[in-house]
């Protein structure tokens, strides 16, 4: 009889996310470990002994496939960094402490870069002092910045959700151009890299011009070679619709972002809090140019609308999950799985696994060559690799009208139907 | 021999304004009508004499399909009213010189409030010349706020992804919450009707406690008591999620979008053009409260975003298309169709008609029994007028990933392989 397995999901949520939880857990269960429980909230709720039996929440293969549908982090995540072993190694104590407790031998944490410094720290710690449980990475980010993995998990389904709302914003821009140009500026996350506001080149299809203007945080950002291209696209056109990445900045370094008041705030990581690129684009083109602005941020949706996911990240996120637990059982520790691309067309993916020391920390940006050279638009090379991977629709399953999720906390009918009397 | 058919469409677009385009130009052709013209960019295109013959762009039923998937305005938009007939005869003279021109012997105009003005102008100014063109409008508008008609088309479709989206942001704020609490508002369009924020509601469901406040601008909106429920909130949970529309203004008058700067200009109607609600109350909160807090705009996908648009909205909106031909054919002018509301459970709908000169820039506002005593949310009536008209899903037509629409300048397959490379 196999112990447990313990899972865990760290860094910013996205669509698929519980897709990988999913997977863990089949897995888990048919490779005859007893138990899966979730740590609520990673790693800072697992040091709390926050946890539960994922078997209360899956009871059937409906509830599987409801949590595959299910956006953002169903056990809580975290941005917690652990500190390094020699800093606090009764943390670390600790930590084992509750593994050896719950009988732990397997520990999957789905998440990012920084996540996968959790991984890399804990089989290090395991290595240290001869301790057996495995210790697997399951990749996770919108951003699509993870070393050696071909891709992310979540990154599909954001580029399907990005690609799909700027055609229609810009469908709808076009509506109102008559006798009156306009611009707009769609801010976009991604930080450093610039995979999420690419993708938003996918938009260009046989019924739409796609936009005009892509920034990536890759390139220095010009600002007045920004405001003197818009000029000169409305000499030719009536709409203008520029994507810019939240994390774009100066040749001398200056986030764009920063130009506006109040985004000095910091998370866990150090990293800034990123916010107000657009509104201060769109505010600067309508004063140089006089045109009628309007800046868009695609805001938190574009990791959580689970009701765009994309088929093929959906299948990869469950599948990763899987392998995760297959790894360890198979013997692997210190280690992340990664998607190798098989084949371009078919689109084809095998899952790999990959030490986790030369994937934690890293992060991947996309080749100066996917940029074209004037630094506003990205290559058909970057279009070719994003393409195969918003395919697919994931049907949500509709109750009432809106997707159903699978929640810790799920009411009953009697009581949802009592529920919005609140006056 | 009939003549023609001309329709245009006029004011802010919705996720179904084109399938009640898909509508007149149906009815038209089985009623026997020679042409259906489409007027590019509503009546200010139309006295240029831009349109376009309808068949040239829907040449078979997968067209027709593909037009009702297709958000914004097919033909163009525009914000445009009419002088008075007193004012400039010459302007009335010349439009139906073109009419007489093109063999019109029916002009639909799909609109809202403002558009509803143009229909009920051109016909009192046939009935003063004895002109026998009919003058039928078409309700659309996401606001909801036209009178007579039990609800608008594009109403729903906008719910619906009010709903969806209230639901993926508060799941996406619930995974964060782990020692760290944190507080998301809101922003969503209705200027002076609350009927798009109210519907946020609906994320309340089994698996969702959905938003906590909601704010319609049909109540005064007190900015230190909403600091003062948010305060109270978070001594309960650690999520809060608020909803503002985007007009709601303070017992003086002074909307809270003027509290930020840059909310100055006005569309061709006098409206202000508003934006920042959200981010001025987000930053208040965090001043105040010390809470992470973060300001959603839902911008444009409100209403155009066709990929999540409601089956009910889609068909009601081909229908009322349909009948306005209809009505016009048997002889109604200066009329508008309205939906009734047949029965609510089973949830059945029929069209009539009903003189203009009582609907156009009027305003239908959310009563005040059905938003609760403390004018921070709606009531169990609000939730079950607006519930059927989100249901059921509109598959769009996925091509390479993302939803096909139909445009007037479409490319070649040939073209678009091309078309990315723009290096």
């Amino acid at each position: 009889m196999k112990g447990n397995v313990i899972v865990g999901q760290s860094g910013g949520p996205t669509a698929v996310i519980n897709a990988s939880l999913a997977g863990v857990f089949k897995t888990a269960m048919e490779r005859g470990y007893s138990k899966v429980y979730g740590m609520c909230n990673g790693i800072q709720g697992f040091i709390d002994e926050k946890y539960v039996d994922m078997a209360d929440y899956i009871k059937n293969e409906l509830d599987l496939e409801l949590l595959k549908r299910t956006p953002s982090a169903f056990l809580g995540t975290c941005r917690y960094k652990l500190p390094e072993i020699h800093e606090n190694k009764e943390m670390y104590e600790r930590i084992f402490e509750i593994l050896e407790k719950l009988e732990i031998e397997v520990f999957i944490y789905i998440g990012g870069n920084d996540s996968m410094d959790t991984i890399k720290k804990l089989s290090d710690y395991a290595l240290l002092t001869g301790a057996t449980q495995k210790f697997v990475g399951c990749p996770k980010t919108i951003d699509n910045d993870l070393a050696i993995t071909d891709h992310t998990p979540g990154f599909g389904s954001a580029a399907k959700y990005i690609a799909t709302s700027t055609k229609e914003i810009i469908r709808d821009a076009l509506g109102f151009s008559y006798k009156k140009k306009n611009v707009t500026i769609m801010e976009i996350m991604g930080r450093n890299a610039g995979w999420l506001v690419g993708s938003a080149a996918l938009a260009k299809q046989e019924d739409c011009d796609g936009p005009d203007l892509i920034y990536l945080p890759e390139v220095p950002f010009d600002i007045d070679k920004f405001v003197e291209k818009v000029e000169n696209l409305l000499k030719e056109k009536d709409v203008v619709v520029a994507c810019v990445s939240e994390g774009i900045k100066t040749a001398e370094g200056k986030y764009v972002c920063e130009f506006t008041s109040g985004s000095d705030s910091k998370d866990a990581f150090g990293h800034i809090q990123m916010t107000g690129t657009a509104a201060f684009l769109a505010n600067l083109v309508h004063e140089k140019l006089g045109i009628k602005t309007r800046a868009v941020e695609l805001s938190t949706l574009q990791r959580s609308a689970a009701h765009l996911a994309s088929k093929i990240d959906v299948d990869e996120a469950f599948a990763v999950g899987g392998a995760t637990v297959k790894a360890a059982d198979e013997g692997s520790t210190g280690v992340m799985v990664v998607i190798d691309r098989v084949s371009d067309d078919p689109y084809q993916s095998a899952t790999g696994v990959y030490d986790v020391h030369r994937i934690a920390n890293g992060e991947k940006v996309v080749p100066r060559e996917w940029i074209n050279e004037e630094g506003d638009y990205v290559t058909e090379e970057f279009v070719d690799y994003v393409h195969p991977l918003i395919q697919g629709h994931y049907n949500p399953m509709m109750v009432a009208g809106l997707p159903r999720h699978l929640t810790m906390h799920q009411k009953s009918y009697k009581d949802s139907k009592k529920m919005i009397n609140i006056q």
